[in-house]
C-alpha cells in the first residue's frame, strides 16, 4: 500500500468518525434531519474548509469532493437508524476519532507545507484542520466548544502537527514522521481519556 | 427585461428582505444601532461572502458593492422607524424571504458553476448562499440557528440549488431552469409555512 | 522613525493588548491552558485573518508570522502568572485596546486599498479587522458579541476606517490621515468609556 493510498484511507475513516460524532451531537440536540446532516458535515469538513480557504486551494476539498458528502449521509443514517448500534460503537468511535484527529493534524500541516508556506502556518493550520470542525459544530449547537474546556484534545493535535511540520522541515522521511506523529497524538489522546488527564486550569472558585 | 436585469432585481429584493429579517431579529434582541445594522448586514450578505470566499471571487460582492450596504441601512431604518409598519409587513416579508431564499440558492449555484466548479460544490454553495447569512445572524445573536431546528427552510434551498445545478449541467435553458427552481423553492417553503410542515425528528422525550 | 516602523510598533502593541483582553476573557470563563491561548489568539488575530481571507493575501499574516503567536503566549503568561498585575493594568489595557482598535481599523482599511479594492470594501474590512477578533472570541465563549450590545466601540472603528479610506482616496498625506484617524477613534472611545456613552437603543421594556 503506497503512502498516498494509506493517507486517503485514513482520511475517509477519520471523516466518517468525525461525521458520526457530529451526527450524534445533532441527534442529542433534537435537531431535524437537515440539522443532523449539517452538524455531521460541519464536524467532518469544517476544519478542512477553513484550512483550504486560508491557503487558497479553492474550492475547498470538503465542498468539491462528493465522497465527503456521501460519508456524512452514511454517518447520519447510522446514527438515526441505529441508535443502539451507535451506543455499542461509542468506544470504537472515540478511537477512530483519536486516529482521525492525528491524521487531520498531520494532513493539514503537510498540505500547508506542500503549498510553500512556513512552519508556523503549517502547525496552526494542522491544528485548525483537526479541531476546527468540532468547534464549528459546537458553535452551531450553541455551546462553548468542548475543545476549549476539557481533556487533552487540541493539545494532542498540536503535538502531531508540530511533529510533522518540524520533521518535514528537517527533511526526515515523510512516512516515518507522519506515522510517528499520528501514533503520538493517538497515544496521548487515549491516555488522557483513559486516565482523565486534563490541562491545568487556573481558577479555583465554583461558577 | 433581460435575464440579467431580472436576476439583479431579484437579488436586490432578496437582499432587502433578508436585511429586514436580520434587523428585526437585532431589534428584538435589544441591540444598539450598530448591532441592528450588523445583524441586518450579516443576514443579507453573510451567505454570499462565504460563497465568494470559497470560490475565490475576491473581494466578496457583499463587501465591495455599496448597494448592499445601502439596502441594509434602508432596512434598519424601516425596522426602527416603523415597528408597526413592519408588523403589518411581516407576511410580505416572509414571502420576499421565501423568494430571496430560492433566488440566492439559484444564484449561488449558478455563480459556482460559472467559475468552473463541479455540481457538488455548486449545490453546497447554493445552499450556503441562501442560508449562511441567517446562520451567521443566529450565531451572533447567540442562539442555535433556526435553520437547524424548524420548518422546511434549508431543504427548500437545497431543492432549488440542486435543480439549478443539475439542470444547467444537463444543458437545459438557464431561464427556464432558474425560474422553475425558484418557484419550486417558493412553493415548498410557502406550503411548509401554511401547513406547518417539518422535517422528521428522531427523539421523543422532552428536553 | 519611519511611518512603516511606527505602524509595525503599533501593530504589535495592539496585538498584545487584544491578546491580553482575550486571555482575560478565557481565564474568567475558567478555560484550560489551551482554551486561554485560543481565546487570546482569536481576539488578537481573528479580525486580521478574516480581512486577509477576504482580500486574498494568503496565508493570513496572523497564521504565518510567528511574532503574533509569541505575543499571544506572552499575553497568556501575563494573565495566568499575574492576575493581580493584570487587575492593576486593566486601565492601561483599556487604553492600549482603544489605541489598537483605531490602528487595526486604519491598517485594515489601508491594506485593503493597497490591494486595489474600493472604498466600501476598505471601510467594511477596516471595521472587520478591528472588531472581528473580539467577535470571534465572544462566539467561542458562547455569548452575544459585546460589540453588538454596548458602548461606542465598533462605531469608533468605523470612524477611523472611514476617515482613512476617504482621506487616502482623496490623496491626503497618509501619515496625517492615519494619525488623525487613530486619534479620533481613541478619543471617541475614551470619552464613551469615561462618560458611559452608548448608541441609541429602541426598545424600552425589560428582558
Amino acid at each position: 500500500m503506497s503512502i498516498q493510498a494509506w493517507f486517503a484511507a485514513l482520511d475517509l475513516i477519520g471523516t466518517l468518525a468525525f461525521a458520526i460524532s457530529g451526527a450524534i451531537a445533532g441527534y442529542q440536540k433534537k435537531l431535524d434531519l437537515f440539522g443532523i446532516v449539517t452538524a455531521a458535515y460541519a464536524t467532518a469538513c469544517g476544519g478542512g474548509i477553513i484550512r483550504d480557504v486560508c491557503i487558497g486551494t479553492l474550492p475547498p476539498a470538503g465542498l468539491s469532493d462528493w465522497r465527503y458528502l456521501a460519508l456524512v449521509v452514511v454517518a447520519t443514517g447510522m446514527v438515526i437508524g441505529g441508535a443502539k448500534l451507535v451506543e455499542k460503537l461509542s468506544h470504537p468511535v472515540l478511537l477512530f476519532d483519536a486516529a482521525g484527529l492525528g491524521f487531520f493534524a498531520v494532513l493539514g500541516a503537510h498540505k500547508t507545507l506542500s503549498h510553500g508556506h512556513g512552519i508556523t502556518t503549517a502547525i496552526l493550520l494542522g491544528v485548525m484542520s483537526a479541531v476546527g470542525g468540532g468547534a464549528v459544530r459546537d458553535l452551531l449547537l450553541n455551546r462553548t466548544p468542548v475543545i476549549l474546556q476539557k481533556e487533552i484534545y487540541a493539545s494532542a493535535a498540536l503535538l502531531a502537527a508540530a511533529f510533522l511540520a518540524i520533521g518535514q522541515a528537517l527533511g526526515w522521511p515523510l512516512g516515518w514522521v507522519s506515522g510517528a506523529a499520528i501514533v503520538s497524538c493517538f497515544v496521548l489522546r487515549y491516555l488522557s481519556l483513559r486516565f482523565g488527564w486534563n490541562l491545568p486550569r487556573f481558577t479555583k472558585n465554583a461558577e
